[in-house]
């Protein structure tokens, strides 16, 4: 909440400073913005996160360039205003207050999205630090975690208590920066879907092994990975993440919440989950508890292959290679719920109680 | 929570009860079904919502159909052993625990839905009430109302106060049955996006209107329709709801909110809000708010035709003939967020009050 002395307000002066400068010095204006793509990433284990090269492009005003860096400035002007006023604004919403922009104008969301993808880039913030936010679901949090918020009409502290949702659950707001925590739990268990985390739930889990449970909803949201980053950083806790054993669990939501992303390396270092490790389900798990499977389809089979051959973070630990090559072997995925073969309360009483007491053993 | 006396486990008693009668007789035992599809289905104003016609059809015990047979009445006795322990089965896990049923296990997941909407359909009951439930998010509730859940570990009731987010939400469990609702508010605003939900919060909207901000999410889960209705049931609230001026706001999103849908004909009665009237966006606020708009695509133009010449809802309400004529004259569709031109307050401080200061304008 923060107006004054806001550190993202600072850094977008610092560059309407520069570029002011240069057109007094009657020299063309001009942006640095770091190239995003793949070509332009690595992964080193101690950062724990997909990092630029630090390859960067230069983008001068010419008349092809005008509408483009027009819209950029403008974009970093609304930011201003957005963290004076205290107010967020959907990317949609940003879009069409743009409406008015005359020839700035945008042509297309797309346009207005690249443009703020730019300002992020450039500025090495998160677009919710722009006071922008993504117009999307955040996750669900049930256990033994107090958040702290405000109330906005009061300005007062409120301490929103996760384990008084009954069957509900809190719903993680777009934008969690300005969130405290408070907690004694020993780990943050992270889930891949909301049948799981209301199973566990209902099976008193969060109670009895101190932790807690968050519902991604599939891949998770930049809220949502935000959200565990920042409490895990804040109380040191361990994330341990729950999904289906299959290439889109295993790459597309845990590699995604533990390392980031290719395409959007330069959020990396603010959504990612370095302390991430993978409880299951494992191929190994199918053989030691007889799981029901599905045969792999023809695009985990090319998703596993590719990323055997291109992704930075499988190809660095040996431990997920093997992994992988078991499960092409065997020629099957297998999802969460398959553990309910056993008994519905299976996952909560003997599944994850006895992974949890070999830690170590998790897929890093 | 109530385990013994449950009406549906008496309703699955009686069903058994049935074919048992039939055994002893040494006549082949059935079961009764409505058929579930468009053409028997019927809309009634005083009813509210879509209705069977009353076409049933017999399924008796032959060599075609004993795995089905077998299938429905294992998936009742799972469903009380449910009842019976107080627990609840996502889709996926039922389908899992059937992998003992031997030959009557399920060949596919679809298999098994379609047992479990056959079972339903059959007892005249939700797929809740036998204590399955669907996985899927459940929507976001901000506002004037306080939940009465129970807390599952002391059995105590617990207030879940809706005021005491701050900027996060009340994320809805999948099964509402057992909820209860304390609240003075003076009406329920059911909205498509999170973001336009986190906007009014942001604006304190629910505080200057005393009102309940509910966050569909795009086309409302079964929970979060089920949610609205014994709210609004319960106390006698009316229903706005704000969505994108576009077929897939008013049919996919407020239609089946209202009346329910075609195919799902044997649930509506649970799942609708006939109490729900449409307050926008609307073509008409196109043009009197000069709203920023995008041309229909031509899946747009093929449903709003489609809805015009067979769905029983639009064909009842010259209203809202006149508005998806109007529609196709322009040519184009708006988003809710469209009215964020006017500035990011617009909608909380001018469109919404404009409105609610006309209800019996707003669409049926």
């Amino acid at each position: 909440m923060a107006r004054k002395d806001n550190p993202t307000a600072a850094k977008i002066d610092a560059q309407a400073q520069a570029i002011h400068e240069r057109i007094k010095r009657k020299q063309k204006p001009q942006m640095k913005l770091p190239i995003r793509s793949l070509s332009n990433v690595k992964y080193q284990p101690r950062a724990g996160y997909f990092q630029l090269r630090g390859n960067n492009k230069v983008r001068t005003l010419t008349v092809s360039t005008v509408r483009t860096f027009a819209q950029t400035l403008k974009m970093l002007a609304m930011s201003k205003g957005l963290i004076r006023s205290g107010r967020n604004s959907t990317k949609r919403e940003a879009y069409y207050q743009a409406y008015n922009w005359g020839q700035a104008a945008f042509a297309s969301m797309d346009e207005s999205d690249t443009v703020m993808d730019d300002a992020e880039a450039m500025l090495g913030v998160n677009r919710e630090q722009l006071h922008f936010r993504a117009d999307e679901h955040g996750g669900a949090v049930a256990g033994e975690l107090i958040v702290v918020d405000r109330d906005r009409r009061t300005g007062k502290l409120l301490d929103i208590d996760c384990t008084k949702f009954g069957s509900g659950a809190y719903s993680i707001p777009a934008v969690v920066e300005d969130l405290r925590f408070k907690t004694a739990a020993k780990f943050i268990l992270a889930i891949e879907t909301k049948g799981m985390f209301e199973r566990l739930v209902e099976e008193d889990f969060y109670d009895k092994h101190h932790c807690i449970l968050v519902s991604m909803g599939g891949v998770p949201s930049r809220a949502c990975r935000r959200f565990v980053r920042r409490l895990a950083d804040d109380k040191k806790l361990p994330v341990y993440v729950f999904t289906d054993g299959d290439p889109y669990g295993y790459f597309n939501i845990y590699r995604t919440l533990k390392v980031g992303s290719g395409n959007a390396a330069h959020l990396n270092e603010f959504f990612c989950v370095p302390q991430a490790r993978f409880i299951g389900v494992t191929p190994d798990d199918i053989e030691q508890y007889k799981l029901p499977t599905h045969p792999l389809k023809d695009v985990d089979i090319k998703r596993a292959h590719d990323a055997m051959k291109n992704d930075p973070f499988i190809r660095h630990y040996k431990a997920w290679q093997s992994a992988i090559e078991k499960m092409l072997k065997m020629g099957v995925r297998v999802e969460q719920q398959a553990l309910a073969k056993h008994g519905l309360d299976f996952v909560a009483k003997t599944y994850l109680p006895r992974k949890l007491k070999q830690v170590k053993n998790f897929l890093p």
